[in-house]
């Protein structure tokens, strides 16, 4: 399939954090000029020292000539519009989002603006601020766009050449289907590997040098995301609220029958469980 | 501190899976004579091709005249406690195991040998078998001795100096507390995270390829204890099943913790956890 290329004409990026600034250098690269609107004086000073954009300003009018606006902003400040960038956007121009939680940001944007695509294009790092952009962070990963019968197809069309353009890979789905699987395979684990590393603090609190020698790589790969940035894990348990809790209740029936196999010694019961364990896990890697 | 050296002699190992192998690498790599007495005539030819030891049997004659002796069996085995290995091991050797908990082992072989010494090595990859055993496993690993008031402090020596020389760091604790340790930071992470896998195939039911697609390195890293190898799961928690349960049973409450802040929209207080989490990971790394 051949996807349209980029409508001519500069990119506006709102917000230069790791996935701004990881597209303002993709797109740079790329010979298109993009500009760059952030909150503090020193933050733009730092996006053109690393070359993230061509402009960057505290002021939205920097946005003006732009055809294409990508609205980078946390989960927060994205849901909270400012109606002086609300203002700065005219009607022409495709707004995307990069927001890990699809259903709120669609149900608020969707009235702000015509041409307003929601998209979640599935990077990260543990960084994340002015310095935290890289170069090729979207080679190879998902970008979701979550299109409603109100969205309009040629603004779909350009934040999928977008996501071509920067090596995504496209995908198309429901608002609530995406926030439900993120909340499955993102925003639970966070949950989940937070209350290892308090359980292992707490239960562990009579010795706590010894569980603390002795947690070895397994701890740490099942702790990371547990032992993340804490506003983000915060926001996305905020805003994927009833998905997340959801999640949570599935979840805690699973453990509850893993903790019955081990209550009534059924070790072929549990033994099979892990079995199964070990077939899933290829499927989603 | 100095440590003893080793005792003259050869030094026997009964089993060449990942650990026993990596040992006999080790230790020849040093100029020791190494001997392994395997279940399978196969295993012992492996064994022989690959180096692991100069001498490899499936008779436990091969174990005359080593000065001491390393049982690298799994837990059932090692709990079974063959007859016939226990009758050819003459009283002076001293006999140390690795098994990953310790009560147990303790319990049983304490009074079938008198120079027993119950010990873990925590050092492990993914593989097992024959073809699993690699140089260097051990250095900068823990390597837990669980004494008990019975253990002959000679023979506790010489396991430290066995431990030395492969380069891991030596620890001593109650059997108990060495068993509570190892349930909060290694046992309790695999059903933890094998729940993951189970949550995320069953909730995600009807959206079974858009979970899989969207799975990123954060679940990668959250599922790979859970996916990992269930025969070693279902012993371990079969073995260590009332340390397990405990566990089990403050990770619940720590869970619940969290997902009553997401039921009463306490977003601070989830915001201070996860904070705290954030400051309690590196404790463990």
């Amino acid at each position: 399939m051949t996807t349209p290329p980029l409508p001519p004409g500069p990119v506006g990026i709102v917000g230069l954090g790791l996935i701004g600034g990881s597209l303002g250098l993709d797109l740079r690269r790329l010979g298109l000029e993009v500009r760059g609107l952030v909150h503090r004086p020193q933050t733009a000073e730092r996006a053109l020292a690393r070359g993230l954009v061509q402009q960057a300003s505290t002021d939205a009018a920097v946005l003006a000539g732009c055809r294409l606006v990508v609205l980078a902003l946390p989960l927060d400040r994205l849901l909270a519009s400012d109606p002086a960038l609300v203002a700065a956007i005219p009607p022409e121009v495709v707004v995307t989002d990069v927001g890990s939680v699809k259903a709120p940001v669609l149900a608020r944007w969707q009235g702000l603006h015509p041409r307003f695509v929601a998209s979640h294009p599935m990077a990260g790092t543990a960084q994340a601020g002015v310095e935290a952009g890289l170069e090729g962070l979207f080679q190879g990963r998902p970008w979701v766009a979550t299109p409603s019968a109100a969205t309009e197809s040629e603004a779909l069309a350009v934040v999928q050449a977008l996501a071509a353009a920067v090596g995504a890979r496209w995908l198309c789905c429901e608002a609530s289907a995406h926030d439900r699987a993120v909340a499955l395979i993102s925003h639970l684990p966070v949950l989940v590997s937070a209350a290892l590393l308090q359980n292992a603090d707490r239960s562990g609190a009579d010795l706590p040098d010894l569980v603390r020698a002795l947690a070895s790589s397994g701890f740490a790969d099942t702790t990371r995301v547990g032992g993340g940035n804490p506003e983000l894990g915060t926001l996305m348990a905020r805003c994927n609220r009833e998905a997340v809790a959801e999640a949570l209740a599935g979840y805690r029936a699973c453990l509850e029958q893993l903790e019955r196999r081990l209550e009534q010694a059924d070790w072929a019961g549990l033994q099979a469980d892990l079995e199964q364990c070990r077939q899933l896990r290829p499927q989603f890697l």
